[in-house]
């Protein structure tokens, strides 16, 4: 199944692919149907209202997880490439909830930022509740996967040791359309799918996650062993090489370029950047 | 006032402290009151049911922000005690609300861990929502002060250059038990109060908060210029000198100890390190 959250009508609902029609799943958003013990059931058997796929707007694809959990370096030629040793840990970050957006929104970039940067990821979405899950029980916590852009401040994720005053600005971070089922996907809860990013049509980013050294089901059970997670919640697994901080000579974003996101057979975020007015 | 979130008939209620009584506010958590335009007047106004302060039970300040921002190095002489420059802005790094716990519950201990530490901080609690507040609006946007011990598995922090792996784990870090509105307290929005860490009785830490470098106003100022400050939105300011990873030797805490946090003029967190089961 393909399913989202779509903004219609002032509020926005939860619904399901079905060709080029989006079913009405009976909540509010895919964060309240996660919440469901029979979620996959619910949402396979809707029959409600329906909405055109076509000219439909999505809203961040859970618009209020309790956690966006971010892995740092993660794809192995990239860690590679860089002359690094492959970790032995992962290096988790934070988001909050009030920098993301929807997969066709204005990516807003701030007036207080001079490198702001792109990063193609493909995200965890959880679908059951875990803490200290092993093996099945954390495939099994994997309601599915999506697409998000983890767009970074660069010269505020670099002015202090902790990343995060870099990584969690406001309005910043596209998700979604779609949370793709494994059942859909080759490799299941551990897929291997290229990911791209290409911006104003250029490539910057190409890679597959076949590659990812901490694949999805290990990354639930890191993350899980730390503190509970909680349906709804994301875990974006990292960015390959191409970012255009790493470029020579440095790529920034300014505001003007459209940014696409992909990650192939789970959907595409294609947004705007606007400059966004800084103080009052 | 004082105001806090009342644990009672296994649910929770927003309350204000009169004397030794707990009067009732008409909302379920601190949380919900705070999202109310006119909070203030509520609580000031309130004459609903009432509770005995001898026994009661409270849960987090505020159960569910939807941000807890701390702040690192933060305290002038414990940063030049250590031998290091001021630092030219605030170090951020978030915890999830998953692992925040009420006043007076356990601390778990995970057995995850073998260097498990204590800080003792004065937190803010936002009672306004604010973008790029300045001046005023961020004065504003102070509902009060509470205490939060932002313990953390020192291990896990280190293993890899991010430090939240090692700050957000389950139901570690209490908070509470009071907001304190800034009226209440000398120096008002920029308090200087004393803060206190014991471990069984033994003084760890002991510090004032007119030594911070960056004052609570400056971290609302600084916080909302990267991300919205929703009311319940909590942002601990740091810890001074004297946590165990510091000591030499150095000092952790192992299960059966009685950890308490105070802040002067605010409240003061009595928790029981238990150890917890780790992998089932």
């Amino acid at each position: 199944m393909k399913l989202a959250t779509l903004r219609t009508g002032g509020t926005t609902r939860a619904v399901r692919l079905d060709g080029d029609t989006l079913v009405d799943l009976g909540h509010p958003d895919l964060g309240a149907l996660l919440e469901q013990d029979d979620w996959a059931a619910i949402a396979a058997a809707a029959t409600g209202p329906t909405y055109p796929l076509a000219g439909a707007e999505f809203a961040p694809v859970v618009p209020k997880p309790s956690k966006v959990v971010c892995v740092g370096l993660n794809y192995r030629n990239h860690i590679q490439e860089m002359g690094r040793d492959l970790p032995e840990h992962p290096t988790l970050f934070a988001k909050f909830a009030d920098s993301l957006i929807g997969a066709g929104d204005d990516i807003l970039r701030p007036e207080e930022t001079a490198e702001f940067d792109w990063e193609v990821e493909l995200a965890v979405v959880i679908g059951k509740p875990v803490r200290r899950a092993r093996g099945e029980q954390a495939e099994a916590a994997i309601a599915g996967f999506t697409v998000l852009n983890d767009i970074t401040c660069r010269d505020w994720q670099f002015r202090t040791r902790e990343w995060l005053q870099g990584k969690t600005w406001d309005s910043t971070t596209p998700v979604g359309p779609f949370l793709v089922t494994p059942d859909e996907l080759p490799g299941g809860v551990r897929p291997a799918l290229d990911v791209t990013l290409t911006v104003d049509g250029e490539t910057m980013q190409s890679d597959n996650t076949g590659d990812l050294l901490f694949d999805p089901v290990t990354l639930v059970e890191y993350v899980s062993t730390v503190v509970r997670l909680n349906p709804g919640d994301l875990i974006a697994t990292g960015t390959p090489g191409g970012v255009g901080h790493a470029r020579k000579p440095a790529r920034y974003l300014n505001g003007g370029e459209t940014v696409v996101t992909e990650v192939q057979g789970i959907g595409r975020l294609e947004n705007r950047v606007v400059r966004d007015g800084g103080a009052a």
